[in-house]
């Protein structure tokens, strides 16, 4: 970093993502430890960040799962487009085309298809390489189990190649652990039928789900119907920075990621100035250790020491900085336009989130 | 625009905002009726556009109200700075140098402060105008107003022009209207009552408060103690483009605006390409005329036809356009970068979201 860089959090401007490289590395490491190599593939939403999607691949993870177009432009511009899996549905035809630009430049591109308008958006543009789209249980994109052998054999008429299948159990990411372990195997049972029914074009199929709330409670590997040793590939990436709301579902992983704030206001209670728009709210308030939060506005938490905390925030002053916690990270990275790498208090680096927008 | 620029929503890439200028216009002309010239200080905030904020000083208000040095920055850029007043407490040294280099451009700059730190920072740093912000209920900035008087005093003794006072009656915005009718009155004597103790060192004092929610129950002037008429600024903002939770309490103002999406897939439900990403969401799930929204997800509402609206969703395919309709607009528009102007599907102009960040 340059001289005039800030070397402190003191000295950041704010709102800020401040990233603990040290908590960090633990969860990939720890992740990396549960799920090596090609059983995980990293999703990228998660960090919307290049740099620390090459971390990832350093823990050997070396496909990546990305929810927009714009997140599989980018991780191709970084050569990181290994095995690019776009897990969502596009029908925009000149989105798809830059798909299709990107992998005729050698990166490997597959996408998620659903339905025959899918399937056709995929081959007009020339995309290759397709999953089908299993619906086991949210009710969000993805066919019916039973439909997933016809629609394959459409891809394949359009000239596709199929690799697998992918299914997203987020309706379980969120559950009470207990029901978590009744309820994934048979959704995650379903999942292994439909790739029977679809088959593969590739040697090594493709059978992607899950995510941070669930990702011990998948196999490693499954044996297909050729009798074949599939990995199981887990689409987490929460799991890198983390959030009050996966932490408290008890995962293995901790807290790696705040939003950084100046206290610009002191009364009968105190001001922060990170708010609705530098916080992703939909999970709720964030959280700041050694006090209660109050309420978030536009650019503003108001908060107070709890006394009843282990430890209070005490002394607290107008200029001090706070490290707020968010309640969802996803959304959150996704409004800002970097991280700085911190130990502590010291600033290490700065990376852009550089797979923002769609 | 271009040849090659969309000409209907249909070609639009989603998620994109869109707004309708007519239903725009008819908030503006509602609004200046309401409350002409500089009985208004319209907030930038809610929507962050300039080239809205130009409109809204056709309708007759020059002063803008501002929550962040860069909406500040951005308005003295584009040359809407008569009367910018920041109203939010900074103590970045080298964003407050930033405002007192417009302020030597010609820029009319100025800001709240609420402490001593506050005035020291402006201070410092070159800023010459402030007023005392007030806490007249809402916990967030603003002094208490007993200290408003020695603040000021303060202020004055660092060199600094003190034009007035302004405080924000936030904590009356969503209540019930019967009883903001019985608790905005006294909220707002309490300003007049700081606006006495602080004085004013220009011709016409600064008196700012309000929003949409309680543009209309603000007088717009009051006389004071020296016997002047002093105009009533209200700091709406949302009232140009509305949302469903504003819509919701009977306000005189139209739905202007929507978040465009893509229907990506469809099975016993619908799912649009918005979400959490492209949606404030501390205000819950965005509505969708004809039908009923089930949840959000990254990038996806899932919904469907609702049977007992007055003319529910029929024979929606993928790839058609829905518009999304945000529980809490100013969040929302800050997650996006450009406006895309409508009238009906017809795409008339596209204005950057250029006031963004911080």
């Amino acid at each position: 970093m340059s001289g005039s860089s800030p070397s402190t959090i003191h000295e950041l401007p704010t709102p800020a993502v401040i990233v603990d490289i040290d908590a960090l590395d633990r969860n990939l490491v720890t992740m990396a430890a549960a799920r090596p190599g090609g059983t995980l593939r990293p999703h990228v939403k998660a960090h919307k960040c290049t740099s620390l999607a090459a971390l990832q691949a350093v823990r050997g993870h070396r496909s990546f799962t990305c929810a927009t177009v714009q997140e599989m432009l980018g991780m191709a511009a970084a050569g990181l487009a290994d095995d690019l899996l776009l897990a969502n549905e596009v029908v925009d035809h000149s989105r798809l085309l830059s798909l299709a630009a990107a992998q005729d430049q050698g990166a490997s591109i597959t996408i998620a298809v659903d339905s025959p308008e899918t399937i056709d958006a995929a081959a007009h543009a020339g995309v290759q390489q397709v999953v089908i789209d299993i619906d086991i249980g949210l009710p969000r994109c993805g066919c019916p189990p039973e439909a997933a052998g016809e629609l394959a054999d459409l891809a394949r008429a359009r000239g596709l190649i199929v690799r697998g299948v992918m299914g997203y159990e987020g309706h379980l990411m969120a559950i009470d652990r207990v029901e978590q372990q009744v309820r994934v195997p048979p959704a995650f049972a379903s999942l292994v039928t439909a790739l029977d029914q679809v088959g593969s074009d590739v040697d090594v199929p493709v059978i992607s789900t899950g995510g941070t709330g669930t990702f011990d409670l998948h196999p490693l590997f499954v044996t297909d119907a050729g009798g074949r040793q599939i990995p199981v590939e887990v689409q987490a990436g929460s799991y890198t920075l983390m959030d009050t709301d996966y932490a408290s579902r008890g995962r293995p992983f901790e807290h790696a990621c705040w939003v950084l704030g100046t206290v610009i206001s002191r009364s009968r209670h105190l001001v922060v100035d990170v708010g609705l728009k530098s916080l992703g709210m939909d999970h709720g308030n964030p959280s700041i250790a050694g006090a209660t939060v109050w309420f978030c506005s536009d650019e503003h938490v108001t908060f107070a020491p709890d006394p009843a905390s282990a430890s209070p925030l005490v002394d607290v002053a107008v200029g001090d900085r706070i490290r707020v916690l968010p309640a969802h990270i996803d959304p959150t990275i996704a409004m800002h336009d970097s991280i700085w790498l911190v130990r502590g208090d010291e600033v290490l680096d700065q990376w852009p989130i550089d797979l923002r927008g769609w």
